[in-house]
C-alpha cells in the first residue's frame, strides 16, 4: 500500500484569471483529506459563452469526495475568490473559513442563495492555526487592494505551504493592513516547502506602487475640476475609495455613491470597522441641488457593466442625475483584457455629451493590487521556499513567472487546472489529470461549459435559424405543403425572391417526389430536409442555417 | 435660389475607426456634384455582429444621388479605406482614382466581386491634378504605416481642402515616401479653407517615432533567439516587413512567408517597384529541412484572426511547420482595442508549446502609422488651415482634437457619420443629419444593420430557442399534443424534468382548455402560447426563450 502524500490540484484560477479554487490533501493516494482554498467565479463574454450569468469551477471531483473535505478557506473577498460560495456551498456542505470582512461578503453570498450562513467561521489572524484534519491553517494579512486580504499558512506533514493569494508589496495601503516583511520572514522561518504565489502582474517589469501615491493626483484633479466630478473604481477597493473621498472633501464636494455595490461595500466596511474616517454621503436628490463643483459621485461600472451606474450616466440619466459639458468623469480603473469595446463606448457617449473623461493608462489615478515583476522576486526571497508554484494567471503568467523564478536558482513546476501535483518532496511532479472545466449559471440552472447549451446558441447567433415543419397523415402522406420559418436571417438573397418562399418551394418539391418509404423513416427524413435547407440558403444568401425539423404525424 | 455652397460629409469614419467614406460636394443645395474620398470596411465582433462577414458603410444616401457623383478617390490601400471599393462598386458605377500600389489592391478587391476594373484610374502625385466636375484634386504622398498613401488637395470653388487621410510625420519610413514639410508648406501656402485630419493617436502624447527606429532592437532580437523566430504584423505594413527581412538576412535566417495577405501584399508591392531589396523567400518545406535558428516565419493574424498562419501555428501546425521550446513569437504589433481576447489566447497557445512570446507595450518592435498628438500640432502649423474637422476617430478622438485645434487658437468642428457640413465661408455649420448606418455582408448578402436580422440572432444566443408546433384540424382542434424543440437551453430545471416536456404538459393543457374562438385567432393563440413557453421556462430555468409557433391547420 502505498505512503501517505500532499497533494496541489487547481480547480480553477491557474491557466487563467478567474474563479479561483485550489486544493490541498493529505493522505494515502485515493484517501486524502483534503481542504479546498477560495471559491470564484469568473464572467462571461458574448464571444464564449452568451446568454450566461456567471462561471463558476467544476467542482464535480470535489463532490465526489465531499465526505473527505475538511473546510474551505477564503483568502479575501473579490468576486474571483468568493464569488461561487453561495452558488456551490449546498454542494459541499462543509465550514467556510474567513476573517471579518471577507466574512461578511460571504455571508451575503450565502443569504442569496438560501445557503445555511451557520456554516461560516470567523477566523482572527497569525499566529491563530484551524485545524482542518491532517491540515493546520492560518490567515497571515497581505496588501492587496481590499480589506483584510490573506495569505495563508498551510501546515501540513510533509511541510509548510504558503499560499500568497492575491497581494502586492503595499508599505502604505491607505486602509488596512500594510505587507510586513517582518511578519512573512517569521511565517518562513521553519522552512517552507512550496510556495504557491500570484502571477498577476509577472510581465510588469517595474516596481508596484503604493495606494497612498495616488492621493496627491487625485487631490489635484478634483479641486481644478470645473463641475461635477464622477469617479469609477472596483466597489470592493475600499482604500480608493477613501481616498477619492479624501480628496472630495479637500477639494469641498460632498459624496453620492451610486449603484448597489458600492453602497453595500461602504457600509460593510464600515460595519466591519475598515472604513473609520469616510464622510457622511449623501441622497442623489439632494446632490442634485448642489453647485456641480461640490459633488463627487462614486460609481460602479468601471469595467463597461451595462446595467451599471457608469453605463447609465453615460447613457441619460440615473436617479436623477445626469452629466453635461464642464463635467469630468475619472476612470480610476484599469481595463480589465477584454473589456474594452464596453469601456470606450461609454467614453463615446460621455465625450458626446461634452464631458471630459480621464483614463491614464500611465497610472495616474490607479494602482495595481498585484505584485509586479521586481516585488515577485522579493516575496520568493522573503520566503525561500524549496519549490515555488505560480498561480492566478493565464499560461503565459505561469510559464514567466516559473522562469523567473528559475532564474533565481528556485524549482517551479506550471501546474494549470486539472493537474494533481505530488508535493511530497523532491521535485513535485504531475501524478494525475482531473477534469476541470468550467460550470455556467445560467439563469438559474447549472449547467456544464461542455454539454453543447451554449454551443447552440453560438451556432445560431452566427448561422440563423430555420424551422421546418411538415404535416404527415395516417398513410405517410403531405399535408398541405412545407413550411418555413427563417429567423436571424436574411429576408432576401440571390433570387430576390423571400427566402422562407424560395426554401419551401424547394422542400416541398422534395417531398412531392419521395416515396413513402422515405418519408416513413423519420431520421432520414430529418437529415435530407436539413441537407436541403442549407445547401438552398447556402446558394440563395450564401450561409449554411441551424435548422430544426418538425414532422407531426396524424395517428 | 439659393447660392452654391460646399459640403463636408462623413459617411463612415468619424465617429469610429474603421469604414472610412468622406463626401464632399459644391453647388446649389440639393444639386451639389460629388465626390467620394475612401470606400472602408470594418469588422464584425461577437458583441454586436455575430455571423456578419464584414461592415460597410451604408451609402443609400450616395446611390441615391449616383447621376451626381464625379468620381472615388482611394488615399491608400487599407482594408477601411479600400475594402469596400470592390462591394459597392456596382451601386455607384463611376471612376475610381488611385495611385499605382493602392490602385492594384483596388483592382483585385473589384476583381474579386466581379466588378469591372476598367473604372480605375491610376493617377500621380502633386502637382498633377485630377478634375472631377468643380473639384481639382491631387494626391499627396505622405507617410503612413503603408506604401504610397497620400493625402488630397481638392480645390473647389470655395477654397482649398486638404484631407490629411492617415498619417504619420515619419522622416525615413524606410519604404516609400518620407513626410515632406516644404512639399506640405507648399500646398499650403495659397491659403487652405479646412483640413480634414487623422484623430486616431490624439491621445498619445509622446512625439511619433520613426519606421526607423525599430531596426536595432529587431536586429538584435533575430540575433539572439536561439530557435525559429515567427514574426506578425499587418502584412500591409510592407516597411516592417522590409525591416523584419533585413534583421532575418543579418542573423542568417531565410524567410518564409505564411498567409495569402502576406505572399500577396509582398508579391503586389514588389510587382509596384516599392519593394526592390527583399531576399528571396522560400518554401514552408524547405524550411522544415534547415537548422531552427536559420528560420524567419513572417505569418499573418496579428489580431488573433481566427483561421489565420498565426492561430494555426498556435494550436498546431500549419504547412508542415510547427513551433517548439526555444522558439520565439513576435509580435511586431498593437492588439486594436477589441481584440485583446483572441490575441491574448494565441499568446496562451504559444505558451503551453513552450514558446516564448515577445509583446512589447511599450512599443519596442513596433510604431504606430498615425500622427501622434504633438505631430497634429505640427501639421496643422503647416497647413495653417482656417478650420479643422477631425476625422478618423471615435468620438472621444475628434472631440480632443478639436480641443486641441482650439487650443492653439483655430476653429473646429466636430462632424460624426451623416453629419453634413456647410463649409463655404464663415464658421462651419451642420446643415443637415442624413441617415448614416452600417451596411453588413453576410453571407452573400447586404443587409442593413437595422434590418433587424442581427438582432434577432443575438436574442437566440442570449436566450436560447423554443419551437411550438400544433396541428388543428378542419375544425380548429387539436390533433394530438402540443410539441417543443428546445435550443440552447437547459435540458431541465427546477423540476427536474425535461425542459420539453414540462413546456409540452403546460401548453398543451391550456390548448385543451381553450375554447374553438380562441384557437381560431391565429394571433392571439401564437401570442398566448409564447408567452405561455416564456413562464414556464421562467419558472423552470429563470430564463425567457426566444419562441417561434408553427400552427399547421388541415384545410
Amino acid at each position: 500500500m502505498s505512503a501517505e502524500r500532499l497533494i496541489y490540484l487547481p480547480l480553477g484560477g491557474a491557466g487563467e484569471v478567474g474563479m479561483n479554487a485550489y486544493v490541498y490533501g493529505w493522505g494515502k493516494p485515493g484517501q486524502e483529506r483534503l481542504i479546498v482554498v477560495d471559491l470564484g467565479v469568473t464572467f462571461p463574454d458574448m464571444d464564449s459563452s452568451p446568454g450566461v450569468d456567471l462561471i463558476l469551477p467544476d467542482i464535480a471531483w470535489l463532490v465526489e469526495r465531499r465526505d473527505r473535505i475538511e473546510a474551505v478557506f477564503i483568502t479575501h473577498a473579490h468576486e474571483d475568490h468568493v464569488g461561487a460560495v453561495g452558488l456551490l456551498w449546498d454542494r459541499l456542505r462543509v465550514p467556510v473559513h474567513a476573517r471579518t470582512f471577507t466574512g461578511a461578503i460571504a455571508r451575503m453570498k450565502l443569504d442569496e442563495q438560501g445557503a445555511s450562513a451557520s456554516a461560516l467561521r470567523i477566523v482572527g489572524t497569525w499566529p491563530e492555526m484551524i485545524e482542518a484534519g491532517p491540515f493546520h491553517v492560518s490567515f497571515v494579512p497581505i496588501s492587496h487592494s481590499i480589506p483584510e486580504s490573506a495569505g495563508l499558512v498551510i501546515d501540513t506533514p510533509a511541510g509548510r505551504i504558503v499560499h500568497s493569494a492575491d497581494f502586492k508589496i503595499d508599505l502604505e495601503p491607505v486602509v488596512g493592513e500594510r505587507f510586513d516583511r517582518d511578519l512573512w520572514a517569521e511565517v518562513a522561518a521553519p522552512g517552507v516547502r512550496a510556495l504557491m504565489c500570484d502571477s498577476t502582474n509577472v510581465f510588469s517589469t517595474h516596481e508596484g506602487r503604493s495606494e497612498s501615491s495616488l492621493a496627491p493626483a487625485l487631490g489635484r484633479m478634483m479641486a481644478e475640476a470645473p463641475g461635477m466630478v464622477v469617479a469609477t473604481t472596483f466597489a470592493s477597493n475600499v482604500a480608493r475609495l477613501a481616498t477619492l473621498a479624501r480628496a472630495a472633501q479637500d477639494s469641498g464636494r460632498q459624496i453620492v455613491l451610486l449603484g448597489r455595490a458600492m453602497r453595500r461595500m461602504v457600509e460593510t466596511a464600515q460595519e466591519c470597522g475598515i472604513l473609520t474616517s469616510f464622510p457622511p454621503v449623501i441622497a442623489p436628490e439632494d446632490a442634485a441641488e448642489l453647485p456641480r463643483n461640490r459633488v463627487l459621485l462614486l460609481v460602479t461600472g468601471s469595467q463597461g457593466e451595462r446595467r451599471a451606474a457608469s453605463a447609465q450616466l453615460a447613457q441619460g440619466s440615473y436617479l436623477g442625475l445626469s452629466l453635461k459639458e464642464g463635467d469630468t468623469f475619472l476612470f480610476s480603473s484599469r481595463i480589465i483584457p477584454g473589456n474594452e469595446r464596453p469601456v470606450i463606448r461609454i467614453m463615446n457617449l460621455l465625450s458626446e455629451k461634452g464631458v471630459d473623461v480621464i483614463y491614464d493608462e500611465a497610472g495616474t489615478y490607479h494602482v495595481s493590487g498585484h505584485a509586479n515583476r521586481p516585488d515577485l522576486a522579493t516575496f520568493h526571497d522573503i520566503i525561500r521556499p524549496e519549490v515555488v508554484i505560480p498561480m492566478h494567471g493565464e499560461h503565459r503568467h505561469l510559464r514567466e513567472h516559473a522562469k523567473l523564478a528559475e532564474s533565481h536558482g528556485r524549482k517551479a513546476v506550471v501546474a494549470t487546472n486539472g493537474m494533481m501535483v505530488d508535493l511530497t518532496k523532491g521535485t513535485p511532479k504531475v501524478v494525475q489529470y482531473v477534469d476541470a472545466g468550467r460550470t455556467y449559471l445560467d439563469g438559474t440552472v447549472l449547467i456544464g461549459a461542455m454539454d453543447g447549451v451554449v454551443r447552440d446558441r453560438i451556432r445560431m447567433a452566427l448561422n440563423g435559424h430555420v424551422t421546418v415543419t411538415l404535416v404527415l397523415d395516417e398513410d405517410d402522406k403531405p399535408l398541405g405543403e412545407v413550411w418555413c420559418e427563417v429567423e436571424g436571417l436574411p429576408a432576401q438573397g440571390r433570387s430576390r425572391a423571400p427566402l422562407s418562399e424560395v426554401l419551401e418551394a424547394e422542400l416541398t418539391r422534395h417531398v412531392t417526389r419521395s416515396g413513402r418509404a422515405a418519408l416513413r423513416d423519420e431520421e432520414k427524413l430529418d437529415k435530407e430536409l436539413s441537407r436541403l435547407v442549407k445547401q438552398t440558403a447556402m446558394n440563395e444568401i450564401g450561409k449554411k442555417p441551424e435548422v430544426r425539423v418538425v414532422v407531426s404525424r396524424l395517428a
